[in-house]
């Protein structure tokens, strides 16, 4: 076995990223492709980080909140506020689909009303200092070592790897270039809005409410690669079915193109779930030929 | 004098761009900046190309709007349709500020309602087909050479440049990577908004009324910059008033950052102009010290 993708077992799966690379590199490949078309989109929660127990985001959102009431006991006549110093997971799982309004609030309280800079401080303080409550290790050490081996091997072979992010882009790029070794600008996600406020002497991002519009999920995730990319990707990677457009996008991009979606079915190494967010794609990915990685029996390690 | 900015006079404006990257990039200054941080942003319009006879954008809808209005003579009733058949440059001019959703509706118009992929070959053909009336060249080779140069120039050195433009996006990107070198992720504009239209058989990405908040102009740029790089530019250059906020925005990134605007100041090259968009921009850059490019006694050649 060659050095490349060390970390993935010998297996089809293997073979069909490997193969899909020589097609589009080799200069006398029919599939070639230059380096400027050769863009990769992963989605990354649950596809390239760990999402449980719940996505890192919202316990950072917890974290806040629990900051809050502490600073201000009368908050906690709020029921988030109530849910999250007792770290009652499932009141903000049941805010989803069900209550998203009142989810929104709890992120814009949480991530917003403040400068970027201050935001990116507590972001990158929260995924440094905070452990993961089953494996003990800071939050941003918890990414899949294959998948990071898969961005780099990809990068060392001409490709331009982006994250198309349902979470939040800023609270994702205050770690992208240590844990994944992609630069700022190659994240892409949803956001809270901006404001410039501008004084004779300053100039400052202040986070306010709002979303910038499409969130990046589902069918908003081809347009914000088009806003943030300008191309068709011609590999696309994710979990759940809110990555389907994307995988679908990725088809568009030309003859050959490579659709990977990884499936979390491995209890001992990490966890094994479909659940409600993924019913969709993985028959969509059996009827359309996309590239299932097993967890459990693709990789030599996860973490 | 060194083959570096060869198309630039030996001038103190040379200078102080050269002097400027030596402090960033030796390990030893203390200005020194690791790559990552090396971002350069600028403005597009009448920085990096010509924007006159009026902006190349609008040239391309008075065009599309020819065209429409060869298909369906009825349209010749609308006042647009029949200032574009007639080539009424003024007619459009006095649409800003005076009658801007009059203006917004006839871009949605020209611009909209067809695919991405539609509007790029419409975009990239007119860019190249389309002569400029006054110096015979098609459209995409009214760059400014020594800007051009210096892009190059701050890429060899470590800068990652990307523009800001208060223009379409999408627009620019048609020929960013054939004129400029800057491949497409690096241009940031304004641009229409996207919608996802996914069948069983296909997915694309078409292009319908309304603008991607913010437009990118003004106090919009930062927050733009924001979005598409998270960082702020070390390096920012621009020509018009709309371009204040970016570089009062650079002037944030740290203890020594650079702020470059173009005059216009050469009428037998180019154009001599300030006018109604750059009322602020001098006044401001020489109260603070921002370095004033001139076309006339600064560049060897223009085009």
């Amino acid at each position: 076995m060659s050095e490349e993708l060390s970390l993935w077992q010998d297996s089809p799966t293997r073979q069909a990223i490997l193969d899909f690379v020589a097609a589009i590199t080799a200069e006398n490949s029919p599939d070639y492709r230059p380096p400027a078309e050769r863009i990769a989109t992963f989605d990354n929660d649950g596809t390239l980080w760990c999402e449980k127990p719940t996505y890192f985001q919202l316990l950072f959102a917890i974290e806040r909140l629990k900051e809050m009431a502490a600073a201000d006991a009368g908050l906690l006549e709020k029921p988030e506020y109530k849910a999250a110093v007792a770290d009652d997971l499932d009141y903000f799982a049941g805010l989803y689909p069900g209550d998203v309004p009142a989810l929104m609030q709890i992120f814009f309280n949480t991530h917003g009303g403040m400068t970027q800079d201050e935001f990116e401080t507590l972001a990158l303080a929260f995924m440094s200092e905070t452990q993961h409550p089953r494996f003990g290790l800071p939050l941003k050490q918890l990414v899949y070592k294959p998948m990071v081996e898969l961005l780099h091997y990809l990068e060392d072979n001409g490709f331009k790897v982006f994250i198309a992010s349902a979470g939040g882009m800023s609270f994702v790029r205050t770690v992208s270039e240590e844990i994944y070794g992609l630069s700022r600008e190659r994240v892409i996600g949803s956001n809270i809005t901006f404001e410039t406020r501008m004084t004779d002497d300053d100039l400052v991002l202040y986070r306010k409410p709002g979303l910038i519009e499409p969130f990046d999920d589902g069918p908003g995730k081809p347009v914000n690669i088009e806003l943030h990319i300008g191309r068709k990707p011609i590999l696309a990677g994710g979990n759940a079915d809110g990555d389907i457009h994307m995988l679908r996008y990725s088809e568009t991009s030309g003859p050959l193109s490579l659709q990977l979606v990884l499936n979390h079915d491995d209890p001992e190494r990490e966890y094994a779930y479909e659940g409600s967010s993924a019913k969709k794609v993985f028959p969509l990915a059996r009827e359309r030929g996309w590239t299932v990685i097993s967890m459990k029996n693709d990789w030599h390690e996860v973490f």
